[in-house]
């Protein structure tokens, strides 16, 4: 991946210690300056200003599935996906410096972080929960009021950030939880090892519309690696596909996607970019 | 559909005046005897311990996409789908009787009801939002206090069940948000006008091995109406994939199913039975 920028800015949605901010760095090393954004709208608003030079935005996670609502707005938007990158979501438990596992009375997340945590309470019956706005947000208020019977659950870089102590690791329930985040830059990806090829599409509801697409895949042998149908609002007989597909050259993907125009309806071409190596080494070799 | 008793009692995600429970009235009636539950897993158990007659699990949101764990619990149980029901997902703000719009200060609701009225929030800057476990369970909650400065965000019937007073409708920033529910039993359905087959299936990733599958389809003019793709956890080079057919009759589905499985590394038969009606009409007739 080509970036225009030695430090370049990214927006990403959440407050600084979010997962979102440890994918940016991950991805672009630690010379990138991550730019906090209240909501994916205010995110993908900040590239669209020209005040970031690359908007960072999750897509699926293993266990909540596809993020509609950031295949909207990079639908309404004309960014292109340049880069992926798949982090592992590993729970801490975050306390004030000299707090002990014992002292915790509450613990306070955003509630599908809690709800990633259950047995981990199961084991601890007197720990209350308490629902907030953010993870990292969460380990900055317990931080600044200095209680020690109350924790956060959050990503290791919010203890690091705001000074925590973490006073437990890994209490996600289950292991495989993992966000695929996109990198997205108004210019499409120059990049010469590029090897996905992201597209939206939509097709007729008719039986045989998306067989015949997925005859041109066939042909050449191209692998699908994630298909998605979604229903276009306010046409009830149109479906929108999400399709990702492993495309070994460039050439290829010109034309596998001129046969696929010539079939489908309308085709937005997301992005053409190099595909992300597997979870279990993206683990490895997380920060 | 054939119900096996008069009253029956369903299972449901939730606390009384739930979405959920809305629904199991707009599926089964009046006579349905609504048994909530606090967690999926405690829904499905409650439906294996022979509990209730049925269980009522929401699969899919028009803004949120699938449920994952909704369907990794059906995939774990041997349960059948009998029945669908699309009702539209409404927000009504909802407070203290004798309270009116402008004594509200803080208005409090699970994070995703309170994420789908940013409008309302933007034009109510003073107004407070705050997380809270449930919907439901948050008009319950004001009601007790009696704040009328204190108002929730729930459906319709939490503020018929409590006794609150319903102070503005319609908060929703997207009209078009349904919630797609499937009733489970675990005997599979007989009714005679079932036209919707509902599939697991783990296909190899392979090029053209989707492409071969719905080749059956596409040969019987058999229309898909719900494709997804999913990583299969441990197994990263298989997909499940969850569809979903509309068939005509009962001869054509069993004839597709047997060709399926035939291609098929291993199919589940998630339910047949028959298609909603659309979101438009399940609108008009929501109670």
């Amino acid at each position: 991946m080509h970036l225009t920028t030695h430090n370049p800015r990214v927006a990403f949605q959440g407050e600084r210690g979010a997962f979102s901010e440890e994918a940016v760095f991950t991805l672009l090393g630690a010379s990138a300056k991550p730019s906090p954004s209240a909501t994916f709208e205010s995110t993908f608003a900040a590239l669209d200003g020209g005040r970031v030079d690359y908007a960072l935005v999750p897509l699926e996670n293993t266990l909540a599935g596809s993020i509609h609502r950031t295949y909207d707005l990079l639908l309404e938007s004309k960014f292109h996906i340049i880069a992926e990158v798949i982090i592992p979501v590993v729970h801490n438990l975050i306390g004030c410096r000299g707090a002990t596992l014992a002292d915790v009375k509450i613990v306070q997340s955003h509630p599908v972080a809690l709800s990633q945590c259950l047995r981990f309470f199961e084991q601890h019956p007197d720990i209350h929960r308490r629902n907030a706005e953010d993870t990292a947000g969460s380990v900055r208020e317990v931080l600044e009021k200095g209680d020690p019977t109350v924790a956060a659950i959050a990503a290791r870089r919010a203890a690091e950030l705001y000074g925590g102590s973490i006073l437990l690791e890994h209490l996600e329930d289950d292991p495989e939880n993992y966000t695929r985040f996109v990198l997205l830059s108004p210019e499409p990806n120059e990049t010469p090892d590029a090897n996905k090829l992201s597209l939206a599409t939509k097709l007729k509801h008719q039986p045989g519309a998306l067989h015949s697409a997925l005859g041109i895949f066939a042909k050449h042998k191209v692998n699908l690696s994630k298909i998605e149908s979604r229903p276009l609002k306010g046409s009830p007989w149109e479906y929108r596909f999400y399709l990702d597909l492993e495309v070994g050259t460039a050439t290829l993907m010109r034309e596998v996607l001129r046969e696929f125009q010539g079939l489908a309806d309308e085709t937005r071409v997301l992005g053409w970019y190099r595909a992300a190596q597997s979870p279990s080494n993206a683990e490895l070799n997380s920060r």
